[in-house]
Parts: structure tokens; sequence; C-alpha cells
């Protein structure tokens, strides 16, 4: 019915220019079989390689398999060896395999199966009059090993060996007219196409080029890049897939330092973002979550700091810094209160933020308002406090830092 | 190119049902003015509405104007009144338009402008062989904005007055072929249609009515649901959009009781779960990240039970739940120890959690051993220490609970 986030077709679109594959058209249709086919059907027509996920479970809403049968006018059979196949995995985990699975085996006469090794229903590979059809499972972990494991291979020995290679460039702190402004003569280049996005962490620049292998692409985007840092410096904080908080860990990794945290308005979003980078306890001591000015000062905040101050302030954002640095023992502390809402605080509006860093005897501070909704404020806070670590960590790198 | 995820179709087919507007296919098209009106034709046969968002910008990529003059075969015209007001709007934000917005006053005969009160973009509204055609802005929150302060009220004057409903129950602990198995008669009913769609956090089962009114459609919901509570019972945790954390927060609130969390594998996002929550400071008092064996007795934990059973136990979840509940004199602590990966621990296999809760002085722990991803650990780790906490309130509230 369309209400759930499709993340699969993102997926493939993200390993399709690579291989030289260019994407036309993504289509979600209902679990009706005559809407199937024909969108089949325009999809044929339209392109020379047709992906497809989901509609391979056991179940009658799931109709992939019965319309690309539809569309190529060709008869499903149960293929003997998939279902030998489906009746092992099955007993494998014990259970015998319901009835309804049958259909899981079907073939017709263009397609081969393509095995699931995360779960029961199989891929099709379909070739009809010079054209591929690949179906494939819908659970996200199913299609990812099935794209990676097999699909992909074989569609690269398919391709003209041309790649169309993209990189992005995460920026923070400039807006998308600044940035368009700075780096405007970049968009007159002919070796290579720019593209701005703007997203909740920052504005990311795209750069896209063409060349007959990666090699070559690669050739054409170094300059770029190179043209892109001259212009845009420190405002780059990372590239394609990367994450702040990798970039946070690989640096604190790199210069031998340890981390502690003190939250209140972002409440463990900013531990949590931290821990999602496998080897984390690397570096990582721990963190609280002080939601209450009493746990504030039960961890050590200077209970005259926040009665002088107030909770909401740089001054208790420093401190919470330097309190949790010393609880834990770490080398770096990083202290964040504010406002997430939906009331303001002791006059603070929501939206407002303040973030401390200590390192060895020095603080420093930064303060912020951010539009005032809930989820958002707590993503951009938590964002931010790492964005204000990788400054600093990088100063400390350059002999600048703040001790 | 398709690799940004797409949550205006979502957002926008969740409307649709209650209005008794049946989607029936989501495409996205490249930004090439060829594609986008073919694309526009093929929707503009099989449908009487078509809803389109994004290519309503100033700059060249943007073409969703240009497609519907293309597919209707009418010549695009500045519009002076929407000119003045685009000049309006940047002035109002002590800027000069540039020169290159002026096609964003475009219209066509058939198309009148809706003015975007969150951006410059404004959309359109189409008419045309007694089909429409609504042309909103990309941003979610402009497009938001528009559909819920203009564009949802007219559709509305428009449609029969029928309508889709759908309500979806959240459960918990069960797989889809159980479940299938328990509810089957269900699916035998006339009045309704279910469907089951297994989500990370457990399997839904959708129920979807038809009817002249809301009123009627309730009533047709009202017995499916009376029957499915009789077959699931306490496997149902939600309905619709309702989450776990926001269950929890209202059982603590109404039954007067306050919470602390100590965690270790999830890292933080237990915490962060729970303060997604407007006015979870009410209940909160905080958490800690404890990611060391030291950390975790500094805080509490009795360092015989670590020494003597690991850090990784369920003895281990259960004393950081009484230490963390004392520490921040909380009523209730929750404790969660594991291992996230990438690597085992202390020879417990990637994937494995003990969940600890602590109500007064009585104690209870919870184990369970998820597949290896570091990610997905973290989030059913959390979820199910959040369901747990939500079973523990329901037995308090009926005077079974553990104290």
């Amino acid at each position: 019915m369309g209400e759930l986030v499709d993340t699969n077709s993102p997926y493939l679109a993200a390993k399709l220019p690579p291989m030289g594959i260019e994407l036309q058209q993504v289509t979600q249709a209902r679990d009706d079989i005559g809407v199937l086919i024909q969108a089949f059907k325009q999809a044929f027509e339209r392109s020379d390689l047709v992906l497809t996920t989901g509609g391979l479970g056991p179940t009658d809403d799931d109709l992939t398999r019965e319309a690309i049968a539809g569309l190529l006018g060709e008869i499903l059979q149960v293929d003997s060896q998939s279902l030998d196949h489906l009746q092992d995995s099955f007993r494998q985990r014990g259970a015998t395999m319901p009835s309804v699975n049958v259909k899981q085996a079907y073939l017709i006469p263009s397609a081969r199966s393509i095995i699931n090794t995360m779960g029961t229903a199989p891929g099709w590979w379909v070739e009809h009059q010079r054209k591929i059809i690949v179906a494939m499972p819908g659970p996200p972990l199913e299609l990812q090993r099935m794209w990676e494991g097999q699909v992909q291979s074989q569609l690269s020995n398919l391709t003209s060996g041309a790649v169309i290679l993209t990189r992005s460039f995460k920026t923070h702190g400039l807006g998308e007219s600044a940035l368009n402004e700075l780096i405007a003569p970049l968009f007159q280049l002919q070796s290579a196409e720019l593209g701005m996005y703007a997203e909740p962490q920052g504005v990311q620049v795209r750069v896209r080029v063409r060349a007959q292998n990666n090699e070559d692409a690669n050739e054409l985007i170094y300059p770029v890049e190179a043209e892109l840092r001259r212009y845009l410096g420190r405002y780059i904080w990372g590239v394609d897939d990367q994450t702040i908080e990798e970039e946070v860990g690989k640096e604190l990794k790199r210069q031998g330092l340890t981390l502690a945290v003190m939250e209140s308005c972002t409440g463990g979003l900013l531990a949590h973002s931290i821990t999602q980078v496998p080897g984390s306890s690397n570096y990582f001591r721990g963190g609280i979550v002080a939601y209450s000015d009493d746990m504030k000062v039960n961890f050590g905040v200077g209970s005259s700091v926040v009665r002088e101050y107030g909770a909401v302030s740089p001054q208790v954002a420093q401190d919470m810094a330097r309190a949790v640095k010393h609880l834990f023992g770490a080398d770096i502390g990083v202290g964040i209160t504010g406002v997430a809402g939906p009331e303001e605080l002791e006059g603070n509006p929501v939206g407002t933020v303040h973030v401390g860093l200590a390192h060895n005897g020095n603080l420093r501070h930064f303060s912020y308002l951010y539009p005032p909704h809930r989820s958002s404020v707590k993503q951009r806070a938590s964002m931010q406090a790492l964005l204000e670590l990788s400054n600093l960590l990088r100063q400390l790198d350059e002999g600048n830092g703040c001790d």
C-alpha cells in the first residue's frame, strides 16, 4: 500500500553507476497481477535490464513470478532441484516445508533460479529477447547477500566496461547558496558533473564522471577533488559513506586518545552514535545521560555552576565535559546540554544547545539554536558535538589544540 | 540517481486510504524531460489523480512544470501574481530574487498555483479531462505543510466519501508462520482483509476494511481486533504508529514510577530511544553507558559478580539494573550487557544479550542470541529491554509484579 519506506531501490541504485548501468526509473506497484504485468511490460520495453525485489514469498500476495510468466507468456512449473533445496532448508531447521512454499520452486523456461543463502525464496535470472530480468527477494539482508554474492558479478560480465563514478563530499557549516557561490566555477567543468544535496547534517557536493574504466574515472575526479578542497577546506569533513563518528573514531585511535561523554538533551544519542562504530570500545570509555540538575551535580558538575548559570548554559556544558572526563579517566570529555522540547526550559527556547569540550586542563564551548523539532534537535546537537570533536582532534594533530 | 531514500511517497501513501483514494503505483523518474513526460503520460492514463513531489526548484534540473506542460501540450507563461509573491518572499529575507527563480512563477492555462508557506516553490493544481495532477515541492517539510494546509482538504471535497481504514497490530515474540497458524481463521473473513509484515521489531498484522465512512469502518474493525486480541493476547504490544518507548513512557507516568538504565553493548541506544518521547524527563532519571568492566564496578556493579560470572552474564545484567536503580534513586532499573561485535567476548558469541530488571528488592533477567550484525544487535537488544519493561509494568499494574 506504499506507506513503507523502500530502502531496496536506493541500495541497488547506488550499486549501478560504478558498473556503467544507468538507472532510468523506479516503480513500486500494487500486489495485483494486472498492475504488476503492466509495470513489468513498461519496464521491459524501456530498459535493457529490469531488477525487481519482493513478491517471492509463499503467499497468495507474492506475485512476482506469476507476473514475469504473464509478461513472457510462459508456463510456471515446479523445478525439482529447487524443490529439493527448499525442503532441505526446512529440514535443517527441524521443520517440514508447508505445502504453500512449493510455489517458491516454480520456474519458467526463460528463467533459472538463484540460490538464496539467507532465506527460502530463490531469485530468478530471466533472459528474453536479449534483455534481462533479475527477481530478488524483498527482505533487505536477503536481497543484499544475493546481489553481492551472485547477481553483481554476473551483470558485470555483461556490461561494456564503461563506468560512472560518483564521489560525495560532505560539508558542514555552509548553506546551499553560500556553497554554490564558492564553487560556482566548478559547475562549468566539462570533465565532471557537479550536484549539491542538502541533508540534515549539511550539504553534500557530488561529483560524477564517466570513463572507460575505474582508473580513468579516478583520474578525472582527482583534480576536481583538489579544487573542491582548495575552495572549501575544512568545511569538508568526509567523503562518500563515511560517517562523522567513524572519522572521529579513526582519529582517536590514531592519536591514542580516549573519550567520555555526558549528555542531557541528546539523551544517549551521542553515545549511541559513537558506539555504532565497530571497535569503539578501544577509545570510548563510556557515557552518562544526566537528565536532571541533581544528576549532573551527582556526577561531578559544580553545583555553583548550575546555580549561577542555569543548567542550559555554555558553562554547564563545559563543566559536564570536565566532570565526565575526570569520572571516566578519559583524555577528552564532551558535554551537551540544551532544550530538545517540547517545552522551553528556564527561559531557553526549544532548540538551544550548548556543547562543551575538555582536553587536559583546557575547555571550550559552542552554542547553537536549531529549529524546534525534538528528534531533529537531538540529531543535530549530537552531530555538531562530533564535528567539534573532529575539529579539536585535527588541531591536536597539527599541534595547536587546546593543550 | 535513485540512491536517496524517498520518504515523500510513503508519507502521501499513508494519507490516501482514509480519504478513499487507492494508490496504484509509485514512480521515480530521472531529471530528463523525455523520461518525465513519458512517466506522466503513463500515470495520467492509469489513474484519476497524479501526485508529484520535487522538481519545482529554480535550476535547470527542475523539470516538473515543463513535463506537465509537455504532457498537456500547453505553453508556460510567467504569472504576475506568483512573481510578486516570489519577489516579496525574497525581499522579506533581505535578498533580491535571483533571475533563475522567475521560472517558479510559471503557470499553464490548466494550472493554478498553490502557495508554499515554507519555501519559494509554489505548487500546481492542474485539472484536465476530468483528471487532476497536483505538483508539490520535494523538501519533506514543504510538502507536508502544503498537503496538510491546502491539498488534502481540496481533494477531500472531490472523493466519494468512501474510506479505506487500516489498523496495524504490532506483535513480538512470534515468527510469521507461527502467527499465521494462530490467526488463520481470520484470513477467511469477508469484512476485512488481513496481511502480515515482518519487521525487525516483530511481525505486524494489518487489518484493512472499506466502508462508507469512518464510523462504519471502525465498526468493521472492532470485532476483528477483538478476535486478534483473543488469539494473540500479550503478543500484541502496540497499534499503528505507537512505539514501544511511548507505550512504556505512558505506563511509567500512569503508575508514577521512575526509570534509570545502565547499558553496555547497546551503547546509549536504550537511553536515546527512551528520550525520543516528549515529556520523558518526567520519568526517566538518566543512564550510564559503561563500556568496560572497571566502569561497571565504578558505578556500583559488584566486582565479585563480574569476576565470578563474567561481564557478559545474566547476573551482571541484573546487578547493573540493581546498581543503576540505586545510583539514580529510580523505582526501576534496567541493565543490558552483551556482545554487539564484531568480535566475540570472553567466549560469548556476537549477538549474545542479557537484560536485567530491578524493581524494589526484586530482580529478573532474560537472555537472547541475535544474528551477528552490530547495529541490529543494538536495535534488537534495546527493543527487547523495552518489551520486558513493558511486561513488568503490566504485571505491576495487575498486582503480580516482582514486588
